[in-house]
């Protein structure tokens, strides 16, 4: 197998701890996923050029990872670069709080970023009835209020659907904050562990951790579903909407059509994005 | 609540992250969870004599707890002292790796070591079938060789009962190696990592991660379930049984009897004990 000799366009399959990450996107002299990934692929394949990677979802500092995906174009003299021989060198390679769990040569049309259709994040907390547990203190929030999960639970579902979740956002000139909530779920596991469940075509910009933030003010009885509906109908940045701590968030999964529409799923993404832009 | 004015035995309810720590059990220079605690107990409770902390089950560098249980005899001339003010104290106190999650006055004749009829653990750990998962490097094995976990959980039910279990002990002078085992089981769950959930009166010195290796040297389908009966009746250490590693193990739970029988079961534990040593 020498599927990467000439030029190719890779798609990763990633998970990520993102404790000791500031965060997915490249910053110079600071750990960041992308940079980690982008340096070890440049020196494995011994590109001329360092490798430039695009992810589906751009997580913040100290968010982690399942299932994040990326691609990145490469074009490589070694005539025994394969994709799984680059998964199998990367393997050894990458540090312990990284892993690749697929490389692949991407289908035509495939584009990480543009043809992806969801994205799913889990975020999951405790409260005070439930005894903290040291081994999850990285991975799960440790809130300091008691919530009524079932309340939680009553409100997601006015939040589904398609609406302007500008309330929900961190303001980015240009970008819309019109997106579809696919699932919004809110469960309490045999442990007390609380995880809500949310995807959605796309994020904006810590739309996730607001969301949550909305939900435990109902679960603390501060907040009601009322006060939501209005919050939501301001369509601007909301103050009132706390953004929850990062590291009880996994982005889980990223879902793309069949192959025949990845392609023109780009296009019309793009599109979109030519518009707000615009 | 000035529950701990002059003398009282304390139990105390404790969750730990293992990798930081050199075990459970005191040793000088080294971070321990004993000598974390008993620093913190005595400076809480201004002590004159440092704490010393007994407990249930003494795990190795590296092993987790959810359920360690321990016990500490105090004397305290401070009149505030109680058990809810040291559980608070503590909870402020120490590092997130270490969790008391209960402070109460123990029970007549209770004996954190000796009252204990049971102690629970679980062991986790993955093959190469599923994807690795920096999220859990901490706590779940990646073992590097495919794992038949039908042949593994039809062999558990042979090492079940009362029976010396020498071979799968690293020898401790006096101490007796003969155990009641009165649980194994071995599952996959849905995202693909294997726990070994492990229960017995009590273990000796390496015993569980022993048990684990044996197991997994059927599910490699290296070993099979006549070799793992002679070399069990060779009532020796043996040297073909991996001692897995330490970080998938957890220490979930100790049992105690019923107040009435604290004290009774720990003479006889006693007893037994003391046969051993003479």
């Amino acid at each position: 197998m020498t599927d990467l000799a000439g030029s190719a366009r890779l798609r990763l399959d990633i998970a990520y701890d993102g404790t000791a990450f500031h965060g997915w996107a490249g910053q110079p002299g600071l750990r960041t996923v992308q940079g980690e990934l982008e340096e070890w692929i440049t020196r494995l394949l011994r590109l001329t050029a360092p490798a430039e990677l695009t992810c589906a979802g751009r997580t913040d500092a100290g968010v982690h990872a399942r299932g994040q995906v990326a691609h990145c174009d490469v074009s490589t003299s070694d005539p025994q670069a394969s994709a799984a021989e680059l998964l199998r060198r990367l393997r050894r390679a990458l540090p312990a709080d990284v892993a690749v769990r697929a490389v692949t040569v991407a289908s035509p049309g495939f584009d990480a970023r543009f043809s992806a259709v969801w994205r799913r994040y889990r975020y999951r907390l405790t409260d005070p009835s439930v005894a903290s547990d040291p081994l999850l203190r990285t991975l799960v929030v440790a809130h300091p209020h008691e919530l009524d999960v079932a309340a939680m639970a009553a409100t997601a579902p006015h939040l589904l659907g398609l609406r302007d979740f500008a309330a929900l956002c961190k303001a980015r000139q240009g970008a819309t904050t019109i997106r579809t909530l696919q699932r919004l779920d809110v469960t309490r596991d045999e442990t007390g562990v609380i995880t809500v469940e949310v995807q959605a075509d796309a994020f904006c910009h810590s739309m996730v951790r607001s969301l949550v933030g909305a939900l435990v003010a109902v679960g603390e009885h501060r907040r009601d579903v009322a006060w939501l509906d209005r919050t939501l109908a301001a369509r601007t940045r909301s103050n009132q909407i706390r953004v929850m701590p990062a590291h009880g968030l996994v982005l889980e999964e990223v879902g793309y059509p069949p192959t025949e529409q990845l392609a023109a799923r780009a296009v019309e993404s793009r599109a979109v994005r030519k518009l707000e832009e615009s």
